[in-house]
């Protein structure tokens, strides 16, 4: 394996993630946005408003705070159930176009700053992770979106996971991850 | 865990599928399109190609052989590499406009046969499973499209396995499946 980093193919990528959204989530009823895998686990809706929440506290205020190139350049923690408060009372729909506009304008911030290699190569100090580098928080922010768009398709299958009968076998979306995680 | 199957649910979230590709895989770079998990797993490419089997030799094929009460009711066996020498050649952009049309016009076969809890219980022979239910077959027919979702963007989520970083055990998109499977 090697890195495969591209900014640009990064940020085509990322920008495409509400439309994906609004294309699998649009107009489905609520039995299906709110379905879940158990515990602490997230249902559509919840991974829509954890990925608002990176928007607003996780990716591009990290990244600023690695590009101030301050003395101690240490990340806050993140919250992984922010949304969870937040959101009460939202609506899908109007959570997924939030979730646009602020992809669409923290995109356009992230161009404006036309990072060169070097300036990927700076680094800041996560709270668990020790220090890492501005590539990799942006490698991370596009994994981050595909591993929640998968966790989507797959809650939303589990909802059949008795209907498909003796297919279970050959279906291993029903039983991946079969300790619920978020 | 109860059974869930509702067929007006089912029709509308298999609509989706076609729009959810294009918003996911549109104008994605070769490099995005072709990425596997190694040995004789799917790349988003062969996953489109798959789909497009399904439409044509499998789901509504299977469901007519199920309706058509005969003597015996049991399907061919599924080619799950029949895609690798129909689509040489191909470019996505066709295969996905292809699987759109395929997909539109099995629904509206579905959907013209309105059909009653009664004939959803009506049962067909797999070659392996045996004994199955025609509302076996359409819940499996959502849970295969949503599982091969999942593995998409699982797939392109690995081609920055490396690139994460020290990420990589917050991400378990790209752990999952570690032995490659189709």
């Amino acid at each position: 394996m090697t890195t495969q980093f591209d900014l640009t193919d990064t940020i085509r990528i990322l920008a495409r993630t509400p439309a994906t959204l609004d294309a699998l989530l649009g107009d489905l009823p609520e039995e299906w946005i709110r379905t879940d895998e158990g515990a602490d686990s997230f249902s559509p809706f919840d991974v829509v408003g954890h990925l608002i929440d990176g928007e607003e506290t996780d990716w591009i205020p990290r990244a600023r705070i690695i590009l101030a190139e301050g003395p101690e350049a240490s990340f806050a923690p993140y919250d992984r159930f922010r949304h969870r408060a937040r959101n009460v009372g939202r609506s899908l729909e109007s959570l997924r176009a939030e979730f646009g506009r602020l992809r669409a304008a923290n995109l356009a911030q992230l161009e404006s700053w036309q990072l060169t290699d070097a300036r990927l190569d700076l680094r800041g100090i996560h709270p668990t992770l020790g220090t890492v580098a501005l590539r990799e928080l942006l490698a991370t922010w596009l994994v981050h979106d595909l591993g929640h768009l998968a966790q989507i398709a797959r809650v939303m299958a589990k909802r059949y996971r008795e209907d498909v009968g003796p297919w279970v076998g050959f279906l291993p979306v029903l039983t991946d991850h079969e300790r619920p995680r978020s």
